[in-house]
């Protein structure tokens, strides 16, 4: 099978894939005697859904388990398994990979605890799992996995009690949970919807295998056709982009539902970025840059993989044009109002369309939707609305809403949809009364259909919001270097924060306008460069709030102002942070703009680097408004990260107010994610940065720079992550 | 039985409630011969359903329909039927009425459509029903209604072709909605999730009967036991809010899916706060006041009313205390997580009753949520667990989410959740698995079971939104005369801006601070009673935006600058608007404060006085915080509006600032609240409103007062609304 893919992670014939999914054979190491226990369920499970390969039940103290043969130790089997499913205490667990290590055992599951989640004794055992497998072919999944499943073969490898069933739904699309409970929801779920999984794996606290990793292992999986991810974090980011780019390239569309939207985040940094850039964010922007679809609902993580297989993944630089046709106004109604609050309204048709509806018999006011209520749930009409939309290319996709006779008689309105799905135009339905056989059929025929306006909505505009951006992999933090590369590259460093005028030295080397600045040591006023008025700050990099210690004098109009000035400020800091040594001073004239714009970069431990842009000033965190982007962006991205910060839009001119030179605004931040070239900058905010009226540019005014060096001494990035 | 009721309306022994649910006789007009046809299916499904009552079925050409005889006229029948439903082409509607007046029948529904939503015709048609059934005891309901139905005696006296299904689920809810289709949806997802519904009622254009008087003619029906409202708009916005108050003291909960969320609104107002407060901010406040529980997703509707019952409806000045308990941690995590994003942090248990949960053998790692995970899926650890939260008291509710035992155990961890239902603290359930007889099973023994994480935290947070606050019901506005006295009280008026001076007076009278000002008409600068600087600006009505045509000049430093400033502003004034007269200019004192603050009153067409306040200055309008409420409000209530509006926490004191006078506002707030007192004025805005800091008040420095006047020649509201 040919097959467009961009990264060696996921070239052909993954080596990954048949251990993980189609293993010849498997061992359960602890399986018990107990079919009800645990640790008894995946041999019964196996027995249940017929699996064809060996299983060798691997059990220390018992000849026999659950009535089969069993096997003293993994050493003893007559073959090496591809596969082997730990189910042992904790203590047990490294003794058991060691060995499956030696043996040459391809995939390890560990289902034991106690690892990443458990402190520093977790942390030790994490690592010795890691140093045993460096080098070797031996890759783990988990530990707290509840296990692979493949619901082609009855690879029934968990302890997941959803699936003691015998008729499981299979379907083809691969889904990977970081909570293992969610594999059995998901699978029972999907059932009750009528979407099927081909395989599903609960990855656990991924020390090794991570969530991109176990993806990218089917890519070659020609049965695979998309991926639903039950996310509680980003790890591996790095890898987790790189599968999305080749699934995305393969036409495989990548759904995700990750927890922590309302999580405050534990960052109380001391620059401004670190707490805007709330994790929810930067999840979010790391997930649309990807060309994930970020669903919010669970009902959309399921329904919604069917629906993005058939809209295409590419860079989308306008808002969505999204049809409705209904044969009830209330049930349309609900998914119009959801989809404008997800920021997507819904396009009416051209009034020619409309002419044309009216011509082949299925009329409805020109309106935003089209409503065919008086015309009836009639075949012939929903068939002519639908034909007729499809024909006109007026949206990219058409959602059909359907009332009672969805429930009573899917002959009329919902076959026209079956027969129409393939005919160009995405479509998913949504039907309004409970209609589990008009929704069965639907998704039977291929055509993703909702069972609630809010997962519908929901789908809808995760799918659309993706945007796939080309963004450079640099050598940057921890983008690049998947997910022990946490923090700092998984090296040890410090960071810390420069003086003001090494800040601006950053400034200049990436080419972002920053105002004259001069440094006074002594006690003497210095001839200036630049005209009065000017402002003096206090010079230190252990003030990261001037201000607050009365370290800023403003509008000083001439030398022995200045000269006050300097003494008061030195006064003042040394009143409040008397441990300090006495300080230089910086001095730059006072400049104004027409608006003051925070622009911020970091490099997020989980995403890596990303930039940041919001309204700027004194009280910029009382804002929530703000627009985030993995780094770099080019020209096109800035201008459109500037547009979504809406108290921005006075950059436009505003009543009498000149409109103000937003191009430089995005030049500055185009400059501001080069970063990504000087891996030693941890963080950088510009806050204020001027923006002056058109052709006049944009200066930065104050800023903060956090600078990593190598430190022998510092902690592992892992060893404080937890 | 007797009943706390608050209104005249909901008096005992409704007179509505019998013709419209239990009607002894009904006449059907229009039926036809045609059972699938829409005016056949009414006279079927009675048929079917075995309603006991006498069924008239109503042909003017045909003696027999459906093989029962019919009758030509309603003057012919042996009786005056207690209910008429007229299924007729629209032009025969108010014949039909007129004679139903004539006999004296209780309720006329009225299928057709062409009424309130067609323009001047249809209104024409509206006025006519009205004045039919002026002074008579005849009511309607709708037009464009689909119907009423009544599950409990088989009055299927409807067109939605849901109905023909033969086993409806009955329960205690009354739905009421504003989509005729939606009763149909309803109805059969209802029976999906275990939830039963008493009567259903679509009501249509209302153009006599409102929901709220429908609803509260069953205030005294013992078998209903709470409310389902799907609602488009808000329309008899002082009736539905007696009957809600009712509701309240009678124990029955009200919960409402309101569409309109992300409607932009037609509102091009002049002023900000018509710009502001959008519809959804309106109605939102007023559900809210209403101690209405406003749900965002269908299934929340469907599955809330049960939960909304177990919690009482007082008034709650703090954060709702909800606590988790769970078998699946990722299950409850993304309840706990959407719970957050609706602005609920689920509060953990205390130490002490995590030690007591250890003791009685439900151990749980203390955490936000108590998750039971390790301690396995059992009868008696559930138990203990919900009995030793119950008994802590330290939860105003409980959410307890199970994993898959739901769908293969449901003894285990669902049957503690049943037995310990009425054990004293609300719970609710989220079943993470597909699980229908676990949710049949907890629905059936009254336990709220959800079937989505996102209609579990939209249920609990809706219900623990609700305030009810007791606003005295005034004479202003729509508030107090319901559905046709939308806008104006329905009498012929027209609103005028007035000028600024004009409007201090106005502020003048309700106490609420304002700066000193001086007018001056001509062109010689008197003596002031303030000193300079001062701030000069053009006064008139009929400029909205002063700044926009150069009408104001500030820090005016001496007498000879306000001279200049006055000729500056009369030219500019000119230039723009040359149809205006030479104009007055208005003099003030240069005033600041530490922030600037929006506040604004206006009788809102629908819900009627509203009071807002949101961050104030030239671009009050880029940013989106803000708060409302009904007017008037109290002290408390004022205060909880300054806390709602993020970026006016730099009042309380930020980094350096001092803290500023938030008493002084939140008795402003209170002031303009008070307006209520007078009717006239139909809007109010204060922008800015300067907060000074502690002890030192706040001072408006300009006021929008629209105004409205009695005018013989303006068209009756009704007449443009459409």
């Amino acid at each position: 099978m040919s097959m467009a893919v961009t990264s060696g992670t996921a070239a052909e014939a993954n080596p990954l894939g048949r251990p993980l999914f189609n293993p010849a054979s498997v061992a359960l190491v602890g399986a018990s005697n107990d079919a009800t226990r645990t640790t008894g369920r995946p041999l019964a499970f196996l027995r249940r859904s017929g699996f064809q390969g060996t299983v060798y039940p691997v059990n220390r103290s018992r000849a026999q388990v659950q009535d089969e043969q069993a096997w003293p130790a993994l050493a003893a089997l007559p073959e090496v398994p591809d596969q082997v499913f730990v189910m042992t205490p904790t203590d047990l667990v490294a003794d058991t990979v060691q060995e499956c290590v030696e043996l040459g055992v391809g995939v390890v599951t560990v289902l034991a605890d106690g690892f990443t989640e458990s402190g520093n004794s977790g942390w030790a055992r994490t690592r010795q799992l890691r140093k045993l497998i460096d080098g070797s072919a031996t890759r783990i999944v988990g530990p707290s996995s509840l296990g692979v499943v493949n619901l082609r073969n009855g690879l029934m490898l968990t302890a997941n009690a959803v699936f003691a069933e015998a008729d499981p739904l299979v379907g083809d699309i691969l889904a990977v949970s970081q909570s293992g409970s969610m594999i059995g929801a998901l699978v029972s779920r999907g059932k009750a919807l009528g979407v099927g999984f081909a395989s599903l794996v609960s990855v656990g606290s991924e020390v090794d295998l991570s969530v991109g990793e176990i993806c990218a292992a089917t890519l070659d999986d020609p049965d695979i056709r998309g991926y639903a991810l039950f996310l509680e974090s980003i790890s591996g980011a790095a890898i987790l982009r790189r599968f999305a780019a080749a699934a995305a390239a393969a036409g495989r569309p990548v759904v995700a539902y990750k927890l922590g939207r309302s999580s405050a985040g534990a960052e109380l940094a001391q620059s401004h970025t670190g707490a805007l850039a709330g994790e929810e964010e930067v999840s979010a922007a790391f997930l649309a840059d990807c060309g994930i679809a970020r669903v919010r609902t669970l009902d959309g993580l399921i329904e919604g993989v069917s629906f993005a297989r058939r809209v295409p993944t590419v860079p989308q630089r306008r808002a969505p044009r999204i049809g409705v046709v209904t044969s009830t106004g209330g049930g349309a109604a609900m998914v119009v109002d959801q989809l404008g609050v997800l920021g997507i309204d819904v396009q009416p048709p051209s009034a020619e369309t409309f002419a044309k509806l009216a011509e082949r018999g299925a009329p409805a006011r020109a309106a935003r939707i089209v409503d065919l209520t008086l015309a009836g749930a009639q075949y012939e009409v929903m068939r002519a609305a639908l034909e007729t939309l499809t024909q006109a290319r007026e949206h990219d996709a058409l959602i059909v809403v359907v009332g009672s006779s969805a429930r009573l008689q899917p002959e009329t309105a919902v076959r026209p949809i079956i027969e129409l799905a393939g005919a160009g135009l995405p479509m998913a339905a949504f039907l309004a009364p409970d209609a589990p056989q008009a929704l069965a059929a639907l998704t039977a025929a291929g055509v993703p259909c909702f069972r609630t306006p809010e997962s519908c909505a929901d789908a809808v505009s995760a799918v659309f919001s993706r945007r796939l951006r080309e963004v450079a992999v640099t050598t940057t933090g921890a983008a690049a270097n998947g997910a022990q590369a946490a923090g700092t590259g998984g090296s040890r460093t410090t960071d810390h924060v420069v003086d003001e005028n090494t800040a601006y030295q950053v400034l200049d080397a990436i080419g972002l306008p920053r105002a004259a600045a001069v440094v006074i040591d002594g006690d003497q006023v210095p001839e200036l460069p630049f005209s009065y008025p000017v402002v003096a700050k206090v010079l230190s990099a252990e003030i990261p709030h001037k201000t607050d210690v009365g370290g800023v004098v403003l509008g000083i109009g001439d030398a022995e102002g200045l000269h006050q000035a300097m003494s008061s400020i030195r006064r003042n800091v040394a009143s409040h942070r008397p441990e300090l040594p006495r300080l230089p001073v910086l001095v730059e004239p006072m400049l104004s703009g027409l608006a003051e714009v925070l622009i911020g970069y970091r490099i997020d431990p989980e995403v890596g680097p990303i930039v940041l842009v919001a309204v700027g000033g004194e009280l910029a965190e009382m804002y929530v408004d703000r627009s985030l982007r993995l780094a770099p962006v080019d020209l096109v991205t800035a201008r459109e990260m500037i547009a979504e910060v809406r108290p921005l839009r006075v950059l436009e001119g505003f009543r009498r107010r000149p409109a103000a030179d937003i191009d430089a605004l995005a030049r500055a931040i185009v400059s501001l994610s080069q970063l990504t070239q000087r891996p030693e900058v941890r963080e950088l905010e510009v806050n204020p940065l001027l923006v002056r009226p058109r052709g006049h540019g944009v200066v930065a005014v104050d800023a903060l720079v956090r600078i990593s060096e190598p430190d022998p001494d510092a902690p592992l990035p892992e060893e404080v992550a937890p």
